[in-house]
C-alpha cells in the first residue's frame, strides 16, 4: 500500500455497504481522481471547478449512459485524505457501482486496498495513527459509551495527551544527552530530584491510562457478564427478562439489531456480554451446592458476576458457602459481585429479607414477573462502575495501545532504578528513549510497514 | 405521505444501505431541511451557504460531539426532490447514524416513508411517474439489459412515447368533441377516414409496447429457460457448465454474488433464470419417452427450452416423437426451442451430425468435458432474440404499464368499431378518454393516493 503511494496511483472503491439502497457513494483519491473522473462524466468540466462543490452529471460508457450522478469535489489539501478527492453519489445499485468502478479502473484508477483512504490521510499528516485507529473503532462503535471512547480519540484527546508526555521526556533526554557531551568535565546539568520528580510524574499518567485500559476495553467489547446459578435458578428467565426490553428498543429504529443480540444488552448506551455459560451442567451422581463450581473458571474472565439463587431452596448457610467458594475466583480479576433472589412472587418478601438479612448486595426479583428489572439493570450499571465515564475523559481501549504504553512505563521504572543508584546519565538516556519509541508507536511518530499493514488491514474497503 | 407533504413537513433517512461501511449518508428533504440541520451543526452558518456546496464540520447533540460530517447543500429547486436537500455523510457506524437521525427527529425532521423523497420528486414536478419507477427498477437491476431498460425509461423515453400517443388522442378527441358543440348543425368537423387512420396508428404504437412486454419482462426478471430431459441426459452437468464460469466471474468484484445464483446465469449482460424441474422423476413403473412428459407445464411457463438427449441412447425417431410431445406446449408460450445433444465425447462427431441430419435447431456438446458450451451460450442469446434489444429502444418491463397500455387499446378497438358502424360521435369520445386515461395513468398525469401508495411503498426508505 505504502508503494502505490510512493507512486501517486489514483485509489478508487465503494465507501457505503455493500447491498441495495438508495444511494451508494464511490471514492476516489489520488493526483488524477478529478482527471480520471472527468473522463466518464458528461456535465460541466470538472476540472474548472472550486473544491467543495457539487455537480450533476452522467457517467458514460461511450455512448452507454451508466447512471445519472451527483460529484462531489474535495481539492489537496483540503479533503479526508489530504489528496484529490472525488465522491460518485450514485443509484444503490450493486451492478450499477460495480459498472462505475470497473469503468473507472479502466480510465486509470486502482483498486483501493482496505483502510487505504485512511492510511493515505495518515501518511499526509491529516490524522495520527491512534486518531486513524479510532475512526475504525468509531465505525465499530455500537453504544454509547464506545462511540464516546473512539470519539475523543479521534478528535485528539489521547493523542495530545501522549504528546505531552513525550515532549516532557524528550525535554528530560535533552539535558541527560547535553550532559554527555561534556561528559570530560563532570558537570551535572540536569538536577536529579528533579528527573526523579518528571519521571514519576510522567508514570503517574501512563498508570492512569494503563488503568484505564480494563474498562476501556470493557466498554468496547461490552462489560463481560456471568451469571452464575443452578440450572433451575432461572438465568435464562433472566437472561431473557433482560434482553426482551432491548429487543423492543433495538427495533423501534431499523437496521440497529446486531448478529448477536442474544448474549448483549445495552443498558443506557453501555453494552454488557454475558459470557456463555451453557455448558455447566450438574454431574450427574453429586449435586454441586450451587451449580457454580464449573464456572469458577468464567468467573476469573468476568468484570461483573451476578449469583442467582432461588430464594425457596436456597439456605443462607448454603448461599455463605458459595460465597466462600467463589471469592477467590472474584478477587483475581477484581470482578464486581451481584447476589440475586430470584422467585420472590413465591416467596413473602419481607420474610425473604429478613431471612437473608446478612447479604449486603443481595436483589430480590421475579424473573419470570420482570418484577425489579430496571432496579437490576440499574445496579448492574453502577456496579460497572461506568458513572466514572465524564466526556472527554481518556480510556485506553486498543490493546496496542496498552501494550505501548505498559513498555514505556517498564522502560522508565528502569530508568528510576537507574537513577536511585547512581548510575551514568548513558544509560539512562537509553531507558528514556526505549519510553518515548514505545510512546512514538502510538500515536506514529514511529512506524513500520508491518504495523501499519496490521493496522489498517482491518479496515473496510473504501475508508 | 400526500398528507405529509401537503403540511410541508421535512424528511429524514439513511439513504445508503443499512451495516457497517466507510460512510454512510443521511439525507434531509423539505422546506426547513437546512433550518433544522443547523441546529445541530457546528462549522459554518449553513443558511448563509450556495446550492450545491461542501461543508465540513460536526454534528452535536448539546456539548456530545456525534460525529465529524460533511454536509452537502442542495437549495430549492434544484434538487433531487425539487426541495431545499441535505445530504449529511457521517462514518458508517450504524449507531451513528440512528443517533444522528434520532437528533434530527428531535429537532423537527419527520421519518420519511419507503420512496417518500421520489414521491416528492415526482410531486414536484421533477420525474414523471413511470420515470419515478424507472428509478426503482434501476437500484433492482442486475444486468447490462435491465439497467438499460430502466435507465431508457428513467430518462424519460418511454414517457415521451406514451405523451406523443396522448397528443394524437388529445387532438383527435377535441375535434369530435367540438362537433358535439355543434351538433344541432348536423357538421363534420372531423374527418372520418383521417380519425380511423390516426387511431390505427396510435393502434400499431401500442401493438409494439405491449409485444415488447414479453421481452421487457423477461429481461427484467430474467429469461426463463427450461432444460427438459432425462436426468441421466446430463442437466445437472451443463447447468454446473453453464453455471461455473459465471460463478468465478461474480466473484471477481465482491458484492455482486446473488442469493439465488444457483439457478441463474448472467450471459454478456442478460440473465437467464433456469426454471426449477427438479421435481421432475421419472415414474417408477413406466419409462417415459424422455422423462419430459411431466416437464410439459413447466414448457409452458419458459421463453427458451433446451431439449437435452443422450446422444448414445437416444434414436432420431425417439426424438421425433419427443419433439411432437412437446410442440403444443411450445405453441403455448412461443417458446424458443434448442435441441442439444450432450455426450459427443463418447461418440464420433462426424456420425452423430449425419444420424442427427435431419433436426436443424441442433447442437453437439459434451457437458462433462465442456466442449461448446460457449457456442452453447451464444445460441441461447441469440435465440432469445435479444439481438433485437438496442440502445434506447423502449421495452415495457413494468406490468402496470402492460395493464394500461392494454386497457387503451381495448378502448380504441371500441372506438374504431363505433367509427365502422357510424355510431355518433358523443360515444366515440368517451372511449377515447377512456384510452387517454389508461395512458395518463402511466405518466402520473391521472393518479390516486391508492395508485401511489402502491408504486412508491415499493421503493426502499431514504429514496
Amino acid at each position: 500500500m505504502i508503494s502505490s503511494i510512493a507512486e501517486k496511483t489514483t485509489i478508487v472503491a465503494l465507501s457505503t455497504p455493500q447491498g441495495v439502497g438508495a444511494i451508494g457513494v464511490i471514492r476516489l483519491s489520488g493526483e488524477k481522481a478529478i482527471e480520471i473522473t472527468q473522463k466518464v462524466f458528461k456535465g460541466k468540466n470538472l476540472l474548472n471547478q472550486a473544491s467543495h462543490t457539487l455537480h450533476f452529471g452522467k457517467i458514460v460508457d461511450g455512448d452507454t449512459v451508466l447512471d445519472e450522478v451527483v460529484i462531489a469535489l474535495f481539492k489537496t489539501p483540503t479533503s479526508y485524505t489530504g489528496e484529490n478527492t472525488v465522491e460518485i453519489s450514485c443509484h444503490g445499485s450493486p451492478y450499477i457501482q460495480k459498472s462505475i468502478i470497473e469503468l473507472l479502473i479502466k480510465n486509470g484508477a486502482t483498486a483501493a486496498q482496505p483502510g487505504e483512504f485512511t492510511l493515505r490521510a495518515f501518511i499526509n499528516g491529516k490524522l495520527d495513527l491512534s486518531q486513524a485507529e479510532a475512526v475504525g473503532d468509531l465505525i465499530a462503535s455500537n453504544s454509547a459509551s464506545a462511540h464516546k471512547i473512539a470519539m475523543n480519540q479521534m478528535r485528539g484527546g489521547f493523542s495530545q495527551e501522549i504528546n505531552n508526555l513525550r515532549e516532557e521526556l524528550i525535554h528530560f533526554a535533552s539535558m541527560i544527552e547535553l550532559e554527555l557531551d561534556f561528559s570530560e568535565e563532570d558537570v551535572e546539568f540536569a538536577n536529579r530530584d528533579q528527573l526523579r520528580d518528571l519521571i514519576l510524574n510522567v508514570k503517574k499518567v501512563l498508570a492512569r491510562l494503563i488503568d484505564s485500559f480494563q474498562l476501556g476495553n470493557a466498554i468496547k467489547e461490552g462489560i463481560p457478564v456471568v451469571i452464575a446459578g443452578k440450572p433451575n435458578a432461572g438465568k435464562s428467565t433472566l437472561l431473557n427478562a433482560l434482553l426482551n426490553e432491548e429487543r423492543a428498543l433495538v427495533t423501534e429504529i431499523e437496521g440497529t439489531t446486531r448478529d448477536t443480540i442474544e448474549d448483549e444488552i445495552n443498558i443506557k448506551g453501555t453494552i454488557f456480554r454475558f459470557i456463555d455459560t451453557a455448558g455447566i451442567r450438574q454431574t450427574d451422581d453429586k449435586v454441586e451446592a450451587l451449580g457454580v463450581k464449573r464456572t469458577l473458571e468464567k468467573i476469573e474472565t468476568a468484570a461483573v458476576v451476578m449469583l442467582l439463587v432461588d430464594l425457596n431452596t436456597t439456605s443462607p448457610s448454603l448461599l455463605h458457602e458459595t460465597l466462600d467458594e467463589i471469592k477467590p475466583s472474584l478477587e483475581k480479576n477484581n470482578a464486581k459481585l451481584l447476589i440475586i433472589g430470584n422467585k420472590v412472587d413465591l416467596k413473602n418478601l419481607a420474610d425473604a429479607k429478613k431471612q437473608f438479612e446478612d447479604f449486603e448486595n443481595i436483589h430480590f426479583i421475579s424473573a419470570k414477573e420482570k418484577w425489579n428489572i430496571e432496579e437490576l439493570k440499574e445496579s448492574l450499571l453502577e456496579t460497572a462502575q461506568l458513572h466514572i465515564l465524564k466526556e472527554d475523559q481518556t480510556l485506553v481501549s486498543n490493546t496496542r495501545h496498552w501494550e505501548a504504553l505498559t513498555k514505556a512505563d517498564e522502560a522508565l521504572t528502569k530508568a528510576l532504578d537507574g537513577l536511585n543508584s547512581g548510575i551514568t546519565g548513558d544509560f539512562i538516556a537509553m531507558d528514556i528513549r526505549a519510553s518515548l519509541h514505545q510512546l512514538g508507536l502510538i500515536t506514529g511518530e514511529i512506524t513500520t510497514d508491518d504495523l501499519l499493514g496490521n493496522i489498517f488491514g482491518k479496515f473496510c474497503i473504501g475508508k
